[in-house]
């Protein structure tokens, strides 16, 4: 498959399934000399974490953290880190009528016509538990960014057709975490959860849009033409399950737009080249201009959904109807925050060290 | 810079500037035996050329295309196929004025505060030219993948807010390139041509969104969980210039839906598992579900406009303003069709190479 | 630090420290659908594990491979394979005194100016234990290769000086394993261990060349004009440390031959072309030529010795001398051997289906 | 192929056959702000270039280099260099007897077997011309290297059996380029030039070994565990044509050594530490260790030769004889020696990017 590696300064690689033994990451390309606790690692899990409200799985697990290696004396060494994190309450009973029957909006059927053989025990590799490793991976990343000044945010704007208002970087800091639907919005976020409760019921699901700011990011990062910033970020972003677009700044709203709306002015500040809007997101021609980085992506609606749905049984090759039994997220945007997070921090980081912007070794400027 | 090589085992590397002596592509990983002559190439530079229509700058360039190597008695070898396209039409005398003061919602900036130094004439590396050698590489992806009996089709689906009806495939293949918008719908056609017109004369420009559909292309393409299929493709449309979005099946819309309308339905067509809708638009978990790829791109409005807008004198640093003089399409979309088909072209064919659906030497499956 | 990954489509990234919890390697495009056990991989690590003889270190290891991800129900299942081995007998203390006086020939040194920081215990990642993530992926690749019909065979041709007559490859299949220096000439092999014998005696340690012959690789694989099968082979090989050369076929003795001499004839075998001899080692131009690929390795002799050495305080910064106690190998090419069998096994299978030999998803030609 | 790019953050593709239009090089990653002229590359190309001396091929080609992009007002922009150089001299008659017999120790053969189609003029892709756009870049890499006060320095130190004395840097800068052998030891070049011209009277030819040297390399410069420095410059080195072997420092002196006179004793030098000698050739455990890297490489003898030999007809695959006629080198170590100081070169550039010690847009430590 090959598929499973990211990056090229810093670069990660996962594994693991969702009912085997682990999942885990391995990270090179950690600049040494670091502190780093598996406390920092832990901070941005238990974020992910299953059952953390009432509106998540009710999968029950600790996410615990272990570094394996590339850690001596509580500081990064320039090795390779390996974390690990044990699955402990794996109960694949109710995958077993399901080993036949392909979940329509799952990859059961892909993963079985690609390979010929699947997991089929929790999703195996095509669980949302293959995130682990890009958000323990993420908390790295943010670490790092986080000695250069750059903070990266994410928040639900919409789900189920409820927007939130627009929020400034302080109320996104603020609000965020403080409500279960990760909503800078507290008045929407009452809404969503609301919504979030009724889709539930009726045994139904519902998509949102999450967005993502990185204030702090200096101009001159991303490597045009291919490899630029805004193209580094929508790969990663889209190699989230569940995600079915992304967008830079405006975004599709930039498709309506005239250039005299669009273009942000240019502008003098604190005496250096800036913009007075930021409908770019903060990227032109590839390259961030200074401002802060903007990305938002379309979750669609968890596949998994207790309505019956049509499928077919693979041994017969028949139609058939399945009703998904098992514990599922109704809604996904709250639990893909901390993801989202993790891609665009792993992005900033390898496209910094690309650019010259964080020594590959030191991990200074 | 090091971002200017697309593709793991079949690769790009484009080179050249606006105003240089000439651009160019090296296609590394060509399938050995295949015909290729000039005149493959030049169909598809004809397509993104400009002057085309009289929507589309003015700027006279034949765009010929010389291959220098990797051909053979008309037939691919196997080694490296460098093509070049001499720049004929330049007049740099227009760009002389915006050395110091970079335009609004283009590269200048970035490009200058990242590198120091930039090519001012004609938007340098980050002009639209830049694009040829997408193209040229493109027409040679669409020849690979036409012998596996997949299509790469782009259409114009919406412009400055008019929105073309939806479009079957054959009125896709039918329509499009029968009116100078591109546009499957021949009535949202005229509309968009005349919208053209009149943010034309008021100095001003529009953005767009296009489609991109692919159909053919087995089940099975992509590589889980970095290098997705919707993962790739996000990554080589959002790095076309003016790209601010790109969504893969329902995209933003699916953050509206519910599981039960979104989930395609799987049942059995000619004796093959298959969907019942394409809302997925063909991939599932990343890999392709036997479905047509279904991709859409939000285009931003042209920066160069012929308003008075805000910016800098990079020398002085004072606040200045200016108007963009000089040939620019009024809207991208119409011309950005190609370019999207090359790089969804490009992507299809690496995938295919490494999931083991094109055998990289002999091409055959 | 990002060099632990190795390989393009079927790519290895090893991590682990010597006298850490544990060193493993994640297997990323291995095909689906191949029988995989533990103990397939625990074969090839008991040959390069500590303590199998009188002539290696007396560290006692199980070496005990676990396997984490991507096999299911005894099959492989394309997903990244995850292998971990548990560091058991772990004695840093002899490791103390050398924290600040680093060991000549070691990485020592170079570790610490590159890193600033440096895993003294036992070596840290420099240390040999870093091959068991090799040795376990070879195994994989191997077992991938056995079913083309390939074969990898490592033995020891040179130990101090003492040169092992021409074997066939019959002999290296019959004799190698039989006596404790893995050489296929039983009477060179006597003398090659009283030399390894006779150096320990000493307190001191003994270079050696390894040869490594793969036949059955087909004609055709090798990429160039860089990823030749020859470059790709010594980058591999020159990857382990101790490796000071890397040569194929008559390698450095082609520097004193004629073209009349070095020229392998070609001639027609079993209907197809052939050589008459294979001075060429098996590629030409970078592309191996259907007869069997032949490498070999200049192995330094082991750097830790326990006669009195000069080195340096790194915090005083002044000189001192050190001589080094605890356990190692007098001599590292017999247990060298699995290891560059490994390498060659990587790069075969990494190189075949980079050329369409092998189908990268279903391992199939 | 996918074969034909080379680094990862300085990064060349080349392109080109020996009697097509042209050949050339695209340069991406080089720092912006640099000078470069075309007199800096053809500086270079002249000592590669064909008929510079009695003793290699008399083709007349003058090599002129010309840059299409990325420099602009004698700057380099951090965009893609691009340098073609025109085939002048092309006279393919010789050759088409030569079509359907491959000439044995060249890549007609295997070409043929895995491409199924072969430019057979002059060589085609595997026609040491390829090395023009090596030779072209490692001008550059050259260059960058310089300004961090690094030198490259290649000299032949054995041809035909007669080897040169050992030499020191100084004798390396002052002889090398004064003979037509490009030999350090003004004596033995003496012996060895009439070594070529009795070689090549006799219709034969006659292998050597290259020694490249480079002082200046700071200290850490190296990717562990598999991009190791010494694994790199392998690799770099042995995807040359006609190079069968690469050694770093004692290389395979060091199997018949003893760990007690390998091991390089660890000093201070200038107030940093340093080795009293080099016999590991200035890397400890993949990384650079402050001292000069030496490499050597072993030269085959050049395969085209005017006795007859075996070979077989493609078409009736019969055994044949053939004589190879033609403008050939009779020894390939002298032309070979900028060739491989351009390899050693982009592998350092590349390797000092990826840790830190040349910024990649700047270009400046």
């Amino acid at each position: 498959m090959s598929g499973n590696t990211f990056g090229t300064l810093f670069r990660i690689t996962t594994w693991g399934e969702s009912h085997g033994p682990a999942v885990g990451v391995v990270i090179d390309g950690c600049p040494s000399g670091m502190q780093l606790r598996e406390a920092d690692i832990q901070k941005e899990l238990n974020r992910r974490r299953p059952g953390q409200s009432d509106i998540t799985t009710q999968r029950k697990e600790e996410d615990k953290a272990e570094i394996l290696s590339g850690v001596f004396s509580g500081k990064t060494t320039g090795a390779p880190i390996s974390i690990i994190v044990r699955n402990r309450d794996v109960d694949s009973s109710k995958y077993e009528e399901l080993r036949n029957t392909p979940r329509p909006g799952h990859a059961d059927l892909t993963y079985e016509l690609k390979y010929g053989i699947r997991d089929w025990r929790g999703g195996g590799r095509s669980s949302a538990r293959e995130t682990i490793g890009r958000v323990a991976a993420g908390a790295v990343a943010k670490k790092i960014l986080s000695s250069h000044g750059i903070e990266v945010l994410g928040h639900v704007v919409a789900l189920g057709g409820i927007c939130a208002k627009p929020a400034s970087i302080e109320e996104i800091r603020e609000n965020t975490e403080k409500n279960p639907v990760r909503c800078a919005d507290p008045e929407a976020a009452v809404g969503m959860y609301a919504m979030i409760q009724a889709v539930r019921s009726e045994g139904d699901s519902v998509g949102g849009v999450v967005e993502i700011i990185s204030p702090g990011v200096p101009a001159g990062v991303g490597e045009p033409v291919f490899d630029k910033l805004s193209a580094e970020l929508a790969r990663g972003l889209m190699s989230i399950g569940a995600v079915k677009g992304v967008e830079i700044g405006m975004g599709f709203r930039s498709a309506v737009m005239k250039g005299s709306q669009m273009n942000d002015p240019i502008t003098i500040k604190d005496g250096k080249p800036g913009m007075l809007t930021n409908n770019a997101g903060g990227t032109l021609g590839g390259i961030s201009n200074g401002e802060p980085i903007i990305c938002r992506i379309a979750v669609k609606p968890t596949p998994s959904i207790g309505k019956e749905q049509c499928t077919i049984d693979m041994n017969s090759m028949d139609e058939t109807k399945i009703k998904i039994r098992g514990r599922h997220d109704p809604s996904i945007p709250p639990r893909i925050v901390p993801v989202a997070e993790a891609m665009v921090a792993l992005v900033l980081v390898d496209m910094m060290m690309r650019g010259g912007f964080i020594n590959p070794v030191t991990g200074e400027k």
